[in-house]
């Protein structure tokens, strides 16, 4: 059987890139004239007719309830990974390649104009319960050793359904970035005996100048050295490598923590298409890590990343954070 | 004197930023009902109206004629560096940071709405030797680490003027992408006794199977790990880790193969847009990168990295590089 994908690892930078070869489309459909248009009525959007069994589902008041269901995880109709051989590397010339072996999981909300900002803490605090349901079913499947999950907002995101939707990917590698983060801790920890993220909490919640909200265990900022304009960053006070294992305490808090740092993008921007993404430990088992700490990284698409960023892998941010983080701070839901 | 700009070090990763500290736009700026019209009239393009002194300019003939200009190079007029203090770090709590000095060039044609893909070699030429001539002079000042020269074409790709132009950035410290294909093509060199791009081309030219367009000095071709569907990279088949010591026949060879490479993608897929950016060795002096070869990377704007793309640092591509350079290598110019 041909797998859905092929991991093609760069001989210089050694990163990893998938290619389609399962799926791929033909070079024609790339034509400008070939572009599909992004927003879909309610009636043409592929959410509404699912015929495929939801792997999970809950209802609005928390139960496995299918025909009440409002949120849920699904296969992804078109999944960059799926079935193959968990080999090492196959030698091709002089590159390395895998089978693109792993799970690719959509997880959607019922309105389909309803977006995760204008959710309720307890719709929200439900969306993140699929997530680490979904991470703790797939960490255990055989030869996944990262588990990334994300959600595009808007056409200029990257999304290809307007239908609001988040997507959870379980790869048979350790990403590229987020070795380079692991190294990074680990660094940092063997000089100073502590934890960076944690340093960084403790820094910037005692200046407070790039704080943009608040509660007991969680705190949403602009980072210092920001990747574009009004980035944001949710992390949890209390050092852990390991999102997956946060308790119903926390996932509350997380929800309000989301809840008001993307309401007060949407409020504050007036609805910015956005990119967020969860940064947490390879699955148990690859490694320790506990030196890492998990967050996740909310990009609003205020610009484009150009030649300069793409070529250099420097970006430019045409705000500061500090006035980003007082204006998103003063934004009241 | 206040600098343009401030170079801030992700205490993580050890990556760099660029923040826009002295000619920060206001948050409200980023109200998408703020945003500007991407296509100028003729009437409207600021290089139409340009008040300052090139830097350097060529007539279409090849000659210093102000009144004739066909290329020129003049400053940026919203500069992402500029004058400030060369220093090595400045330290901020437990971040580090540094004035962001250096040099913020746009090449421009003369032509209002004639892109690249469509210049004749002799066009292609002259705007290649004013990225070198510039790029020699910006080598020579001081505090310049590493010079990026690159073009976005259209408006998504993140340029903001429909008039075509390409942008030479100049820098004080090496960007982190670079870097880590220096690090890579040392460690191949270590292991191989060889270097990575000439094992590449050798076994490319050899199998045929990704080569798009050939000359003698110069290949295109795309890669096996592929970060994009289309994506193209130009190389000197003799090994050089220095663009900006290209001679005259290597130039005109490079402007055979830049032409080719972007007339088959204009051609092909109907004018997409695009970024290309030069990868070349730090400036001399920094260090000797000996086993460094310098290259184009030309990628259409096809997708958008979205979520998982930038939250794992693992593109994906849905066109496999054997079907786009077998597409490309088809179109007759």
């Amino acid at each position: 059987m041909d797998s859905i994908s092929e991991l093609r690892q760069d001989i210089v930078s050694g990163d990893w890139v998938v290619i389609a070869t399962g799926r791929a489309k033909r070079p024609q459909d790339f034509l400008k004239s070939k572009r599909k248009p992004f927003n879909q009525p309610k009636t043409a959007c592929p959410f509404e007719a699912m015929e495929k069994e939801p792997l999970l589902f809950y209802s609005h008041d928390g139960k496995n309830d299918s025909e009440n269901w409002w949120v849920e995880a699904i296969p992804n109709k078109f999944p960059a990974f799926g079935k193959g051989v968990c080999e090492t590397y196959e030698k091709k010339g002089p590159y390395k390649k895998k089978e693109g072996v792993g799970f690719h999981e959509v997880v959607v909300t019922r309105d389909h104009d309803r977006p995760l900002a204008t959710m309720t803490e307890e719709e929200i605090e439900l969306v993140i319960r699929v997530f680490q349901e979904r991470y703790l079913a797939l960490q255990a499947q055989p030869c996944i050793e990262y588990i990334s999950i994300f959600q595009n907002q808007g056409a200029s995101s990257g999304a290809s359904l307007s239908h609001p939707h988040a997507q959870i990917i379980a790869i048979p590698v350790v990403p590229p970035d987020i070795g380079r983060s692991l190294r990074g801790s680990v660094t940092y920890f063997q000089e100073h005996n502590a934890c960076v993220h944690c340093a960084v909490i403790e820094y910037e919640v005692s200046i407070k100048e790039r704080i943009i909200y608040e509660n007991e265990q969680m705190v949403v900022l602009s980072p210092y050295a920001t990747k574009s304009a009004f980035e944001m960053r949710i992390l949890p006070k209390q050092h852990n490598a390991r999102f997956e294992t946060t308790v119903l305490k926390d996932r509350f808090a997380l929800a309000d923590a989301l809840r008001n740092a993307l309401g007060k993008l949407y409020k504050g921007l007036d609805d910015p298409d956005y990119n967020f993404f969860l940064h947490t430990a390879p699955v148990f088992g690859v490694e320790e890590y506990r030196h890492y700490h998990w967050h996740i990284e909310i990009l609003p698409k205020t610009s484009i990343w150009a030649g300069f960023e793409i070529g250099t892998g420097i970006e430019i941010s045409a705000v500061t954070p500090e006035a980003a983080a007082a204006f998103l701070r003063n934004i009241i839901l």
